[in-house]
């Protein structure tokens, strides 16, 4: 087997499976090649992937060492997908009244959820979290995504309690623009006490979910460690909590002149800010 | 750029936009280099994955022609995951009574429901299927991995109509072991009719819930060209639909001797039956 060959198939193994520690020995079976030649091979497809802005790869020293592809996405993918997801925001059928834009086909669009995740997997990848977790239900693929890509395991939080779900710790909250009294449930089984937790959703106006969320994780002596929503609403400026990360801010949404103000949140940029 | 630089970024590329078209001058473009050579990188891009039995790229003649990577998964990588899950499965404490299973765990499983969807999609691939749609919640995953091997929207249908959502179709079906009514909403400008769907779930006993999404698809005058669940019960064997893919069938769940009886479907291996 040739080195251009074992090269491509590394990048292929580990693109498919991002943060996953593989070990040297897993290529050295795959390909039976020595050592020090898989070595040369991953040598050669982290300088692809750097020099084409397309990924990094770390290597992990010792005897449980190996390498894994770090969340990555190059700050000029970052700008384009949220351009793209901005420009398709700003069109005016999308209006529903009240303050509601129609934004369902972008948070199910998989090319558009990929590359959200891939902005939250990189900015949330130091914080030894061990889940991510979501409230049902438009939040669930950019959190699958986002989860992906850190290679954890993600927990959804119900509405109400299913019977699927085994037994629940439930608690009640305040959300929306009209502050109702609503309901989130998550089984008992799905997390472990005392773990960290990073929180990805698809919308944010007050912040009620992404507080209600936070509060029964503390039931399980949880540690949220980071939140990431895609779209965050500029009002109110003053939310139920103080630490998210939005991908693209939603101004004003002017019913009558059927304009929609939405712009990204410059502070993706990687290259510039982190 | 060497060979190797350029054939390693065009597995990159390809695997994590599978079943996009890509023209030759795109890579061209990305490499600076002559149609020829991009050519041969292509082709020696392809050989590494089918040597490795890792994937197929398909080459696509004329004006509008390029390359992109079609839905595969190995069988040996698909019995791998089904192996897992059924292991998984087996566990005793999963058993809720009532012959309900916990499968949360699993279905929200990044690295499961992606390999799930490899299968889906490898199946699928050639039905010229417009959407991928699934109902809400525990689908979700699965179906988002789907559609994202596939490259088409994915659709999620509501248990109740959300001004979200703006303007729905909903319908009334009977579903469960207990027949019980439940409702099903749409949103209108989620699909467009006389298109194509594949209908993707997590989980059929009756077939209820796969024969309310039909009836609602057939009100836009959408066909379902075919329906793929993750796991499918034995019981009862005549269901309300009769054209389906399980990747698991679940047997008999005995809750006083703790068994529980999973199995995959043979006729998930390509090669052997495709």
């Amino acid at each position: 087997m040739k080195r251009t060959e074992r090269v491509g198939a590394i990048i292929k193994v580990l693109s498919e499976n991002p943060n996953r520690l593989y070990s040297l020995s897993y290529f050295c079976d795959l390909f039976q090649a020595a050592k020090s030649s898989v070595s040369e091979d991953i040598q050669t497809a982290r300088q692809i992937l750097e020099s084409l802005d397309l990924g990094l790869i770390e290597t992990v020293a010792g005897a449980s060492g190996g390498v894994k592809l770090i969340p990555y996405i190059s700050d000029q993918a970052a700008e384009k997908v949220l351009n793209h997801v901005c420009e398709k925001l700003q069109d005016k059928s999308r209006i529903l009244g009240n303050g509601f834009l129609y934004t369902s086909d972008l948070m199910f669009d998989s090319n558009i959820v990929k590359r959200a995740g891939e902005i939250f997997a990189r900015r949330f990848c130091n914080l030894g979290a061990d889940y991510v977790v979501t409230i049902e239900t438009k939040g669930i693929p950019v959190a699958l995504m986002t989860a992906h890509m850190l290679n954890l395991p993600l927990v959804v939080i119900r509405r109400e309690s299913k019977i699927s779900e085994g037994s629940t710790v439930s608690i009640n909250y305040f959300s929306g623009s009209a502050e109702r009294i609503q309901k989130m449930s998550i089984s008992k089984r799905a997390v472990t006490p005392g773990s960290k937790a990073i929180i990805i959703d698809d919308f944010m106006r007050g912040g009620g979910s992404v507080k209600g969320i936070s509060e029964m994780l503390s039931e399980f002596d949880m540690e949220v460690v980071g939140t990431g929503v895609v779209i965050a609403s500029t009002e109110p400026e003053k939310k139920k909590i103080s630490d998210y990360f939005p991908l693209i801010y939603l101004g004003t949404v002017d019913e009558n002149e059927k304009t929609i103000e939405v712009f990204p949140n410059s502070l993706i940029f990687y290259k510039k800010n982190l």
